[in-house]
């Protein structure tokens, strides 16, 4: 009989694909940590062996896409609301300085690495704009666990992670308008323009802003309205930030940090927050793991590739963002560059939009997908060991 | 250029969606407060503007309807995890007594209404069974927001939708096998079986059970292990509910029961499962109001049968249920008989199963519609004066 379906035509499935995605992330999670590995590396492991590399139990479809979405929107969100604007603004100059180098010398390895191997110029120039990249959400979700949000280099590594979002986004539509044929300036130029005076606008003024506007959101009648406002400011800065070309989780972070002062002893708004970031950030990690494919191994020349690309992924951004930070000294220097190493969702996005203009193959799609991921679970456990004396791990 | 697809190819118009929705959401609820109407009546009204019967913005659709699901499901995780298992124990013959009375008359009157029409008999008992089911998700929320998750009257209510829930249960699989031709009786009585035998065992052992192993989840080593084994239940007990054939939200409502006590002063973890419920109920009520089609309107016939249907529905749960709650006397009574009248999404997914099965027609299931949608938009109007005196409302 069609029991199952009685109350829920839809829903059932969908309840299993979570529940099983949630479980699996969590019972790793708890291996990893026995094992004095990072939770984090186990939650991907997980979507790796439940996704279509191993198990194949789960598929990456369009719902746990936006799960992933939300969840690594969140994951910085809390991040934003845990860290002070004014704290952040204070490294703006290492940070800026991490980001730059941490751009040029990947971008150029990514590049050169394509052209010895004889690879068209434009696919080259692509391949290095998906290096350039890096996606802070896993860095961010490592030193959250250890308590060190507040260290100095987890702030040059947030403030890196912004303005390197900032420059990823002018060299994709350098690059992507190339491929086009040829580059329109004044659009790149007014796309920089757009980018930059927007996170400038939300970092510098959102804080201020939301000081003076809190006070009259107590006065709201609805209930709970503080986070209802803090949510929506979260969504809509993610629109904005998307809307300008910049990441959606740049926009969620910088809603975080505009809410950062106003609501610091909200204990219980933070607990909210921390209760939906938790729910989904599961969703991304796992969600990660499960993009893994195995096709790449198929291909001697490929897998070459991707072996050599994984490797310039973690040398360039870890010896560029390093330098950028030479003055933390050499343990601060290899703290900041190896919380750069993952590329995560956004070198894979980079590549999926070469993919949909045509310029990027599906083979070489494939080495970018593997660099991404590979950068992606290589980090934690370079990251934990180096922050591991600051302060003790309160076990993730 | 391609500025919004860079980082993000399908996420932004996804992100666009919940803006809208949880700002109309949040928009109408502070606007029905201030007229000194239920907030929640105000984010459904929300979906219904937004929605294809006025503006068109947003469609229902699978995510849409996914993300509606999560709200409702961890909304009543989140009642449950208020009520005391014992508490609810204590009203069992009441609340056994109200869901009996609380079937019996709405679908006699929704099978006569249909035999007075002279509509078909199959077709008479698939709307008599739509009738049937009380979706409590609205009745907890304005008691929630009032702070009257403990009164009698909403212990009542809460254990008679459980029970309403199996009943409902037990109604369609009759239904749907007439429909098919003829009763399988033995089908039949392992369904009964089975749903009951479930709902038994987890409100009678769930929580000895779970206070039995809560200090070892303390010994976990991941990160806020507390959270996280909570949802995994909810999710867990939620799909098994489904398994069996009773609502996702009745399994949802008895992890929280069986969490209940365990967790009692956990307040984190109250606020993070909190967190979770704001950010998902709107969704959840803003997708009822989308669901509003205005083309029952056009057809003078359909739209009669509909305004009895309505009628018919409300007058005879309150009076069902009323009766069975008499011993609280007249207002405790009326009380009942009003939080038990929202068919919300539980009617319209019986008459979703009936349109599939080709037995309900496209006039009727409107018709359906319509009713669970008024009777959900009527109670929440009906529900808080009546519960006013009881304590001064906080907002909601």
């Amino acid at each position: 009989m069609q029991a199952t379906e009685i109350h829920d035509p839809h829903g059932a499935g969908l309840l299993l694909t979570l529940f099983v995605m949630l479980a699996a992330a969590k019972l790793l999670a708890e291996l990893f940590e026995r094992l004095r590995q990072p939770a984090v590396a186990g939650e991907i492991l997980a979507g790796v062996l439940i996704g279509p590399a191993c198990l194949d139990w789960v598929r990456p479809d369009d719902l746990t896409g936006a799960l992933a979405g939300f969840g690594v929107m969140f994951l910085l969100f809390g991040v934003g609301l845990e860290t002070k604007p004014s704290a952040l603004l204070r490294v703006g100059r290492t940070a800026t300085l991490v980001a730059v180098l941490g751009v040029v010398l990947p971008f150029a390895a990514g590049w050169g690495l394509m052209r010895i191997r004889n690879e068209p110029q434009v696919e080259a120039l692509f391949v290095g704009a998906a290096l350039v990249a890096t996606s802070v959400g896993i860095t961010a979700r490592v030193l959250s666990g250890m308590g060190l949000l507040d260290s100095a280099a987890a702030r040059i590594i947030l403030g890196a992670a912004v303005i390197d979002d900032v420059l990823g986004l002018l060299v994709l539509a350098a690059v992507s308008s190339l491929a086009g044929g040829s580059a329109n300036w004044l659009e790149l130029g007014s796309t920089a323009a757009l980018a930059i005076g927007f996170v400038l606008f939300v970092a510098f003024l959102g804080a201020p802003v939301v000081t003076r506007v809190a006070p009259r959101v107590g006065q709201l009648r609805a209930g709970n309205a503080l986070f209802a406002v803090s949510v929506l400011l979260c969504l809509g800065l993610a629109l904005a930030a998307t809307a300008i070309g910049v990441a959606a989780i740049i926009g969620a972070f910088l809603a975080g940090l505009a809410l950062a002062e106003a609501t610091e002893h909200e204990h219980d708004l933070h607990q909210q927050v921390r209760g939906v970031t938790e729910f989904l950030t599961p969703f991304f990690l796992v969600n990660i793991g499960m993009q893994v494919k195995l096709d790449v191994f198929g291909n001697p020349s490929a897998l070459s590739l991707a072996l050599w690309m994984t490797l310039a992924a973690i040398i360039t951004k870890f010896v560029g963002c390093g330098l950028g930070a030479a003055g933390l000294g050499l343990r601060g220097a290899a703290q900041v560059g190896a919380g750069m190493i993952p590329r995560g969702e956004v070198g894979i996005v980079v590549a999926q939009l070469g993919l949909g203009l045509g310029v990027v193959s599906d083979r070489i799609f494939a080495v970018v997908l593997f660099m991404a991921v590979a950068t992606t679970m290589i980090a934690p456990p370079l990251i934990r060991p180096l922050f591991a004396g600051a302060k003790e791990p309160d076990g993730r």
